[in-house]
Formats: C-alpha cells, structure tokens, sequence
C-alpha cells in the first residue's frame, strides 16, 4: 500500500494535486502574477500594475544537505545561506530589496560561532545592499537556514523569465570574472571544489584553492542581473544553481532543446587538474556543474555583441534548438546533473 | 573564552550588532518601512506609498521543536505549519495574499504521509485564499517546514503595530468562539493540550478534545485580523503566541504594564479539568498561555463598546498601566511565559 517517494518531481506532483489556483481569494488572484516554477514568484503590489511587482524566492540552506561543517567555516555558512538566495534574484534580472531569515539554532554552540556566522552573512548583505527584516529562530538538532529575499526590477528593466526563448536564440553564461581560465573559468568550479572537500576535507582549500573558494563562497550575480533585466534582447534567464545538464531544459523550456559547445581550453585549470586526479572529464565536469550560481541565459542572436561587450563574464555555450535533446561539442550528453535527493 | 548562547535575546543582540541599517542602497533604505521587532516587516512597493505596502513574516516549525510526530497526525503538521504564519498577518490588522513553503523531507515518509500533509496545508489555504508561489525541497534528517507569509493592509484600514498605545487604552484577546466557556474560553487552551499531549500522547485527545484540538489545529483569527485593521480606536496589536505573560510586554511597549482581570468563571472547563488534574491554578495557565494563536490588542476605552459588538470572540482582559510590571487580579505575576529556547 505505501508508495515510496521518488524525488523532487514526485513532490511537486502532489503539491500540484493540492495546491490548484482555483480557491482563492479575488485579491490573492489579482496578486499572483507568477507562481511556481520559475527562480521567484512575481507578486503585484495592492496599488500598482504588473512593472510594480515584487520578486521573491525562499531557499533552505541545511547542514549535511547543502554544506557540511567539516569544512565550512561559520563565515562561509552565513555567506553561502544568503548567496544561493541572492542569485535567485539575479536570476530574474531584478534587484534585491530585503530578506527574512528562520534560523535553526543547536544549542552546542557558542557566541564566537553565531558572532563569525552573521558577520559572514552580514558582510554579504552589505555588499549587495539589503537589510535583514525579520525571521524566527529555533532551538534544533542540526544548524540550518531558511532564506526568503525578495526585490523589484531594475529601474527601466523588466523581470527576465524562463522559458521564453526560441530556436536560433544563443545560451550564454555568466560567470565571477575573478577566477583563472578563459570565459568559462568559473563553469564547474564549485562541482570541483564541492567533490574535492567531500574526499580531503578542509585540505581541499590549499590544492583547489579557486574551486574550494567558488563552493565555500560563491558570488551572486547581482550586477549582471541587474543589467540583463534593462538589456535589450535577452529571452530567458535564470540563476545557475543545479548544473547546466538540469538546468537548460528548465531555462528553453519544454519541446525545446541545446547544443553546446564547451571549448575545454576556456575552463578553469583547477578543474582541469581536478579531472586529471579523478579520472573525470573537464567538459563533462563542467557541464555537470551544481552550485555553480552563476546566471544562464538566451538571447537573440544580434544582441550578442552589445552584451559580450557589455556585461563582464558573459560567455556563449552553444543555442536553442527545436528538438528536446542536450548535445555537448556535438554527442547527446545524458548523465543528469545535481539532485539534493539524490 | 567560548561564551554560551544564553536565550533568544542574546541572539537577537548579535543580529543587531551585524545587521545595522547604515549599509543599505538608497532603494533598499526606502523600501523599509518597518524591520525587525512586530509580527510582520513593512515593505513599501516600487511604485506605491506606504499604505501599498506589504506586510511579511517567516517562521520555522520544526518537528521536536514545535511538533512532536508521536500525536501530531500529517494533516495537522501541514495545517498548523501555515497556520502559525497566517496568524501573524492578522496580528497586524491585515489580510493575506500569499505563502511560500521550505519543506525539510525525511526519506522515511512515503506518498500518502505527505498527501496528508499538503491536504491539510491546502485545506487551510483553501479558506483563507492564499497561493503556495513556490519554495524550496530538501532533504533532511527531521521534517521541518520554514513558511513565509505576506499580505497587504484590508481595505480602508491600516497595519496596526505593537507598542502604539498609551496608559488607560483597555487589552483585548481574540480568540475562536467554537469552545465551550465564557468568552475566554480559548484563552489558555492551547498550553493545556500541548501538557496533556506532552505527557498522554495522542489518547489526551479524548480526554482534552478542545484544548488538544487548539494544540493541534489553531485557527487564526483572519476575520477579525481585518475587522480590527479597518476599525477606529485600535492602538496596537499583535498575535497571541508566547502567552499573554510574554507577549503583553511587546504589545504595550517598553515603560508601560497591564493590570488584567481574568475572571476563572470565563475561561475553558477544559483547563479547569487540566488545572484540577495537575494541581496547576487555571488563571496561572491562562496567563502563561503559549501558542494560543488569538489576537492580543489594545483600544482606547471609548471604543470598546463598539468592538465587543462588532467582533466575535473579542474580550476585554485588562487595561495598560504606566508601571512596567504585569499584575494579575490585584497581585504581581511574576512567572515567564513560553521559550522556544527554555
């Protein structure tokens, strides 16, 4: 009788069973611009139009589910917890304007851990402007966090979705600019560096110094979002948090697919050293990626040159295609990225 | 040299040292109306003014923390982990627009524990019509959900804060009118179920079937959350969660007390049975409360006549004094209420 549960997708199909559009409220109806599916909810403020709509997205970020403290130093969860969410944000072209946070606190320690904590989060937030508005806190058995942030579009911009682009379009990336490697030296780092401190531990940072930095303390990319949502010509775009193997059939969209081109002599040397310890493939590496919080995007083909001149860290990967398939430097890829319930 | 957390206002310190307000972006800073401290932060619209606003509030609920999975049944889990968040949005007087959901997912559950637990999710916000706009999944060593609730002022009203009102302005609860009693009849309730749970498990259910039902299944008070956010003559308000003896402090404000008069004849025959039971004195467990889920408030006296007419469940408890301490019937009560962190 008990049927065991096969993933996220097996989630989100009850969820859908339960949570139809069909009860609401009229007010609530008006409200939800954007729902699921997409790196945030698009919600119309009570007296504006549809460009005065507030993006928001939540994020769990849990110990032995998303970082480990083996290796992450309490900084690096503070910093990490809001990064993933800030991308989010990014993702959708928008600017960030707030976050809330729920804190699951164990109760073993002590001040100078929460102290490095918030000052790890609290440095980000500064950065990138946002105040912390409010939240909860619980006693718990693991330390972990929930991030809900939230933000506008940016001043003669527009809120970039998924999804919306066409064949012919262009993929493109971007990714931090101060890492070694060609265009794509930040294309999966943090994969590199995330398997690297699983197998050696806090080790790890000496020999993969770029890779281990890109997993402990990846870098939303707010100013590139920022000026992708007021760019002309960009027709998809999301943050790249799974990988690009899940990730490009959710920014094409369905019925849709890409050909890549990943020139190996673009990656990151860390990841080409990572592959030639581990026996793995630096393209496939990077394609496989997770974590990478990078954005991944389409756009038309006659707006490349403005944006590659434009927009520091933009790299083209390959283009849309009609048919539904992944293809890599010309062969169908079909190892499936990152999965937290895998 | 390590220092140990001390409670919940020792993290709340820390906070404040790390997430000052002086590096906000000019648009983050405008954007803020009202940050850390009320049962919702005010965020101001791009494009509105502060009556535009939206009012926001996040919290955790988190099995052995705030749920024991030994007597709360799926449904209730799902149910009383969005009920909390909406209970927040009609302490400030407000109605809601929507909710997103961090769900932390054992891997021991199968399909029909979590259709029970969106069913009873769904169900709440189905009657109160809100959407889910998304979230996030993850694996997790305890079931846990972190919920982010937001919504706007009621029409022709306002967001009623905490803390706004002046010595004189008569208390108030809330609390649901389908419990046996007077008009306190819910007041208290909820500590009861939760003791008798504690020590009796899911067979307390027959013996306390109102106090473990509002254990179980609050109901927040959105009715009468709009009715008092449109109404003349209210001075603060706030949910009831911690009890009346730690939330009355945050509802008056810093320098000012309450003298309240609860008349035992009013509260629930349930918590007469509960006090009998356990040698425990009803008012005292009125009084310390803790998760009772109503609204606690204030209004000018001259208002009060109209109120108790106009909302259901509404009943005076005391009045606002200039004294800094909490007396209850004529004698200081000196006891502290319930701590997530005790």
């Amino acid at each position: 009788m008990t049927k065991k549960m096969t993933g996220e997708d097996h989630f989100l199909d009850i969820i859908d069973r339960h949570f139809g559009q069909d009860r609401l409220s009229g007010t609530a109806r008006e409200h939800l611009v954007l729902g699921r599916g997409d790196d945030c909810a698009l919600l119309k403020c009570p007296d504006s139009d549809e460009d005065g709509s507030i993006c928001l997205s939540t994020d769990l970020f849990l110990e032995d589910a998303h970082f480990r403290r083996r290796y992450f130093s309490p900084g690096d969860i503070g910093h990490k917890g809001l990064a993933v969410n800030l991308s989010d944000i990014a993702g959708m072209g928008a600017e960030p304007l707030g976050f809330s946070l729920g804190l699951m606190c164990p109760k073993e320690f002590d001040e100078a851990f929460w102290d490095e904590l918030f000052q790890g989060m609290a440095e980000l937030a500064g950065r990138a402007g946002v105040p912390l508005t409010g939240g909860d806190l619980s006693g718990a058995a693991k330390l972990g966090m929930s991030v809900t942030v939230w933000g506008r579009r940016t001043v003669g911009g527009r809120f970039v979705r998924r999804a919306q682009c066409s064949p012919g379009d262009l993929i493109f990336v971007v990714g931090r600019t101060d890492v070694s490697g060609g265009l794509l030296g930040a294309l999966g780092l943090a994969r590199a560096g995330l398997l690297a401190l699983e197998e050696k531990g806090r080790c790890a940072v000496k020999l993969y110094p770029e890779a281990t930095r890109q997993h402990l303390r990846p870098v939303p990319m707010l100013d590139a979002g920022r000026l992708l949502g007021a760019a002309q010509g960009v027709s998809s775009l999301m943050d790249l948090s799974d990988g690009p193997a899940r990730d490009i059939p959710r920014l094409v969209g369905p019925g849709l697919g890409a050909e890549l081109t990943i020139d190996s002599g673009e990656l990151n040397p860390e990841l080409h050293d990572f592959a030639r310890e581990t026996g793995a493939d630096a393209v496939e590496t990077a394609v496989l990626g997770g974590e990478d919080y990078g954005l991944l995007g389409t756009m038309k083909e006659n707006a490349a040159e403005r944006l590659l001149r434009d927009i520091p860290g933009l790299a083209v990967i390959g283009q849309v295609t009609e048919t539904q398939t992944l293809r890599v430097n010309g062969l169908p890829f079909t190892r499936s990225g990152f999965d937290h319930f895998g």
